[in-house]
């Protein structure tokens, strides 16, 4: 099998991190064109400066790294660092990044990258905010029909909302972004909080982690430390949740998730809904579907991928 | 204990009908002041029929029932056939009742009978869509004082909606009436889907109420065998949910419900998200608390309850 | 001819006060069945005597006068003493009304007029929020037939707002009654701001009402010299606008207004916009016409009419 | 005095091809730096096509013409052919254009123009829907200093709307991106509906265009000609509006227009009112100011200077 060429769009982000750790350390199924920085967790030098110290954990400064937007659509821009800390990505001590940001925007990357390459072949897999896939999708419409699939993290039905009772986060950050990216017509897979409050690190699955005993394996300990304080008192649960690496694990193991192809719209008109992804799980409505909604993981097989792949590092 | 005086204000429906039975077998506990029938599952002809029909079941013909309000406010209404069937009650055969309906409209006997009663001294419980109780705290904000508690079935949070994606029949059916209601300063108590679609009529309950060998227990049994069908398609359910008697089960023996105490807000001005039940589950927002919003339900002692009950009529 | 039933729903406000004089002063062609109150210029308890207050002014104590809403439909009462002064009625010191308020509320009054008269022959003539309208329509719906026509105060197209960018007060404190009443088929004549801001009480008008040195007179120069003081220090108008009169000047000379019958739509949903009468002058929809929209006065016929009526009193 | 340095962004359109011709004349007050075009009036590849033929028409076929968005944002495209035909520039015969189209995207000229500029240097001239604008805005948001001023066609307040009852065409296309303008931070000038429908092209003044016997002066005619037509029936005005050219005549002559310094905020959120401009001219809000709303135009002023100009083309 040939390795997916896939662009990571991210605003790290502790989970964030892991997602791309994943990637990075799995080049048999994955072939990581680039990683472009959106402002979202926290602003955005502070993402793009992540992504980068990030690849150099991994041991992969020739990454490029490119920054996108700084803001959403037409929204101020709200940040998380009461999840994430002051810097996003709170918990290790990590070296400040030497490799270079690269110069062109992130959008630009985007959409020159999807142009060199033929139909349906480059999958794209947004991490935060869907602002710079919509502002590539505005910019370059031709660029939709290069897309071989958009795996995301963001929304939820059954767990509803994190950041307002009724959103996601990165949904509720960059409504308007989301709105044009599903409404595209490029193929959407969805990892929402449904399936990604179940891939929840437990103190064992940590101890994975840190007994590979090596930088990447106790940095990624260090930050599910830090990380998991907020799910742990907000929600009781046992461990905190990695959102971001479902995406990258479904790229390697799809079947570990299962879910609906079915209609997700985005709210864009209400203050107190803004940015719920209204998915119509049971099929109420004669919308056509847009999006495999995923419900459902096997967190075991997750957790063993993850830490397997992780080690190779 | 003195009973608690109480209003039904509902649309029935068979799990109204049980709300009802329940209600009517408990007058240790219950005092039922009288039934406002409104529109909802079916039109305000048949639910003023249904309701008066379901208390001749119960041979208490006495009970005093009264019309309210034909239609929601400033919307056009929604029933729900496909789950009641044609005439609300589908499934037993029951005759027409021969008890005369109250020439009263039903927003005014709310009204006098609250007028009359001390302050903090009557329980509303709507079943239905909340028309009736917005349009009698609309025309007489002195009554709000009088009501000790609203208990109410509407709404959902991590069930989401049944309706549409985002929203649950009775508070989608009016969403105005339930923003007056929720922001009334009235002290409610929210059965959402939540809590109903965890009563399910299995087999074996379902069995429990046909053994009772009465008039009533057949006719619950029959009830419940048409309604089932419903859920049990689009959910792969175990059986009907009863939604509407948790509500009078609350009354008799309240420790079978759990919750929050919450802030619930109602949404209005999206055509997406129309009529959600906005629930501050997680304490996400500084909104106030106006609800006590339950979440879970020991099903095995709320039948029990209720086939106990049931075979005192 | 025999005199048009009419029923004035009314929040007085100097201009009330002058539409319901003009009513009073003109029995071949106005038989006034009654008046009810709501809250809107200021607040229900002072709206009921103020109607009083204007009633034995003109010497018509016999007049019935009923309190009816005291807010609007699901949202907090925005009031107008900016406007009208602490009183609602500022200008002339009038005495305490002794003629009593009805016992009966004042939808039920609207509901029971209208059920005793036959199809078609009682108009309306809401110069106020349209709680009460709406309220009674919501409560009794059988009763719209009985309805003539619905002559009102409020709304603007070309004029936009007064209240806010987007709407006219009126409408404004009540957009869901707005929107029952605009949907309810009832036939409607609209006087929007459209109109009533060319009614403008320059001096040599306000000094023809003084001229006519009777205490009807005089209390109507005093209160449009309080009541100029808004208007002219904001538009630097020559004078108040006599929004309301516009309603019973109609109905004694009809051929003084003139308009389109179009379609007009209540925007409920934006906060930005809410309350805007939302009028296809140009017919640029393809929506029904609903509303008789007036866009024009013959100012100086008004103004005519109104002296020589109000010299009657 | 230096010329100023414009970009104008577009979508011919008979009246933007009038808008660039004023432009093309006046060397002395305006420096065109390039055109950029966007979908509007017509699809982008017609307006892009067009603006080069009009410059062709002035005999500039070094203008720099660049393609922009094809798009709103989140919204399927609107256009405007009952105005203005097929080809968006009906009337005229004009050749196909010989110049080219350049080849860089015209969000990007605009971002490389402004960076390459001292701050608030460059003026933004859109004639057509937002699009452009704001996605240079979110793509480059260090350019919002460069802007010396925006001057724009869009909007109305007391003309309300055109394309629908409460919006002007070319914010109801693309109201997210007039959101983001309007909240841009930069300097903006409005001409309005309320200004743009006093500019009135009656037979004298184009006939006055048709006796410069210029392929310029006889192709407006022409274009008028055509234009024209559909406010004579839809106003019954005495002619064809030119809105957009009150843009660049407002760089040569500012005072020929007045307005306000107010609020304006852009309706984004109710589909009754989307687009909407809701202008604070009565100053009821406390919303600080972000435009210069124009009001009124000196229009016999207006048509001199247009005359004379294109007499010089």
């Amino acid at each position: 099998m040939t390795p997916r060429k896939i662009i990571i769009d991210t605003d790290p982000g502790q989970d964030d991190a892991v997602a791309i750790l994943l990637a990075l350390a799995s080049p048999e199924e994955i072939d990581l064109l680039g990683i472009t920085a959106v402002a979202g967790n926290v602003p955005l030098n502070l993402t793009a400066k992540n992504a980068r110290m990030v690849c150099e954990l991994a041991n992969k400064p020739d990454v490029k790294v490119f920054a996108g937007c700084d803001r959403p659509l037409g929204r101020p821009l709200v940040t998380a660092e009461h999840v994430h800390g002051k810097t996003g990505l709170d918990g290790p001590t990590l070296p400040d990044p030497k490799m270079p940001l690269q110069e062109q925007h992130g959008v630009d990357y985007i959409i020159d990258t999807l142009r060199a390459e033929a139909p349906g072949t480059v999958t794209l897999c947004p991490l935060g905010p869907l602002t710079n896939i919509a502002m590539a999708f505005e910019k370059a419409p031709d660029i939709v029909e290069k897309v071989q699939e958009i795996v995301l993290m963001g929304g939820a039905y059954f767990e509803v909302g994190n950041i307002t009772p009724a959103a996601e986060f990165n949904i509720y950050v960059d409504p308007q972004a989301a709105h044009i990216v599903f409404s595209s017509g490029a193929p959407i897979t969805v990892m929402p909080l449904d399936v990604t409050h179940k891939a929840l690190v437990t103190t064992p699955r940590n101890d994975a982690f840190r007994a590979l005993n090596t930088p990447v394996g106790i940095a990624v300990a260090e930050m599910t430390d830090f990380f998991e304080r907020f799910d742990k008192e907000k929600y009781g649960s046992a461990g905190a949740p990695l959102h971001d690496p479902c995406v990258t694990a479904y790229l390697i193991q799809p079947d570990l998730f299962s879910g609906r192809h079915i209609n997700v719209e985005i709210e864009t008109q209400s203050d107190l809904t803004m940015g719920m992804t209204v998915a119509d799980w049971w099929g109420v409505t004669d919308r056509p579907a847009n999006a495999m909604f995923m419900g459902d993981i096997d967190a075991d097989g997750f957790f063993s991928l993850l830490t397997e792949r992780l080690g190779r590092l």
